[in-house]
């Protein structure tokens, strides 16, 4: 074969396997986020979905469907219809964080204006639901429309979750569900939907994008205190939001009296002084959070591929099994 | 007849001759703003939805559906949704806008924060697109959903346009079209096509609904200008956040250089200083502005009376005919 596969991304190779409706995914991306009357949509949709994220949503859909040997037109709507909804939840987020960088970039709130990012992410949730009814199947719209809803309503528990110390690992699942994985499951179940595929199937479908976004989501809350230049990622920044993510929350259900106070200062007052991070993440090592944190992403990323059991044995499975390696492989 | 028609408003009176189908948007809406995992949707959703809004979006879907004989379920559904989509609006508009009061009542941004604003609007656009899918009928989709979008757009536009002193009566009249009109429009074509009415009247039912939402929304900017306590507008509101409305509009095209140089200061600028809102009332005034604005405003009311006449008569569409009256009846 042409490309080592150790040496190529699990990512890249499924981009590259599913190469040419990746191209028409762009194209159909380009001419949806264009507006006639008001220009400032496709400069701020164009600085966010071409500052090279890595149409991992879009490729979950393309590729459920192709396992299941769809071949007609529509998993490009889906996979654009998906982008779309992603791209609007990171619009309001920046908001929402009051973020000033994303991938390495300023965000759009910062370029522009928070105004603009609310109205435009408004316009892309909309363009979606425009995208989805291409496909002309009601049952696709209903997955894509409950997604929406449970990623609205998990972003809402995430902020009351926020400051409060009482959140355990049962709300933080329930948020990383909703934030997250609700819009993994729905890509790739829609894509089995969409071919016709056996309920079984579709069911396996939904259970691998539900706990690949899960153990997506752990990862990254544990790099926001393991990260590195090499991940990209900012340490620190759950820490200073207040999130209760999984990491703290196994520290804090550890806490001495002494470490209890420190977390009531931090998180729940928000009385962050130079060197509390520091401190933070030595009580997490101390408590071995971040290792165990590790050790549940590993397990989801696990349940992910035991779900994809039920489908025919094909490459883009094969590659769909690795694609979850590879979100814990962020980890090693 | 019991109560004397010319003693109750015309929206009063539509509410009493719908009065059961209400009653079950109503329930429709309480069942459906809740919330299993997040209570702060249902607190916030309540907030707005129960401030005694006038209903007059969801009252248009029930009149066009009964008017054309629809004997189904459904109106109640995309009664409801168009009400949830009008509440998702108004949560984002007061982040964007940055109000303190809306309805009398302080808004949702300043009771809980900006972020639940944004986030709880996205619940309900997403339950909006949940509750249309129950009507099972794919064109009413694509209608609701391509109105989403034109509103977005409008908002958008309406940002990208304040401040901009070349904004003319076209542009205006596409960020009303947009922002306001289009639900409008949405709410009265899909009860006709729920109906399965004669294409013709699906046409009437959306001229109808474009020219009515037209005239309330130049309605409302006038009164920006010319409200009173009795209007329950804030005088003053548009000049502060420097949108080029209507009136503004008509004065800037006639102003003379010292004029100019005012509209200059207070709305490319925004530098506005004690007595420039009186200043430019006056300039309004002497140019006739807020006149001729009212002239307009009652041309597009009659006009929407006047895509009435394709409908079959009966006392819901003179009703409707009512409604238009009673949108330009603010004015005097």
């Amino acid at each position: 074969m042409g490309l080592d596969k150790a040496a190529v991304k699990p990512h890249e190779r499924l981009a590259a396997a599913l190469a040419p409706e990746l191209e028409a995914v762009n194209a159909l991306i380009r001419e949806r986020m264009s507006s006639e009357h008001a220009p400032r949509i496709p400069e701020v949709t164009a600085h966010l979905i071409e500052a090279g994220g890595k149409r991992l949503r879009p490729m979950l859909t393309l590729a459920a469907a192709k396992a299941c040997g769809y071949t007609g037109p529509y998993h490009i709507h889906l996979a654009a219809t998906v982008e779309f909804i992603h791209t609007a939840t990171l619009l309001h987020d920046d908001v929402v964080d009051e973020s000033a960088q994303r991938r390495g970039r300023p965000t759009a709130n910062l370029l522009w204006d928070n105004k603009s990012s609310v109205l435009v992410g408004d316009y892309l949730f909309a363009r979606s639901f425009q995208l989805m009814t291409d496909a002309d199947n009601m049952r696709v719209l209903r997955i894509l429309s409950n997604a929406s809803a449970t990623i609205a309503e998990g972003e809402v528990l995430q902020l009351t979750a926020a400051q409060d110390l009482k959140t355990d690992e049962a709300i933080y699942i329930q948020v990383v569900r909703g934030k997250t994985a609700a819009l993994f499951a729905a890509a790739t179940e829609v894509g089995g939907v969409l071919a016709g595929a056996d309920e079984t199937v579709v069911k396996a479908l939904f259970d691998y994008g539900d706990a690949l976004g899960i153990s997506f989501q752990i990862v990254d809350d544990l790099l926001d205190y393991w990260g590195s230049e090499q991940t990209g990622k900012n340490v620190g920044d759950d820490f200073r939001e207040r999130k209760l993510t999984l990491p703290l929350i196994k520290a804090v259900a550890k806490a001495d009296a002494e470490e209890r106070a420190f977390w009531v200062k931090t998180i729940e007052k928000g009385q962050q002084d130079e060197g509390d991070l520091d401190h933070a993440i030595a009580l997490l090592n101390k408590h071995d959070a971040l290792e165990e944190t590790r050790v549940i992403a590993l397990e989801w990323a696990d349940k992910a591929k035991a779900a994809l059991s039920v489908l025919p044995e094909s490459e883009i499975v094969e590659m769909l099994s690795d694609i979850a390696d590879y979100v814990v492989a962020r980890l090693r």
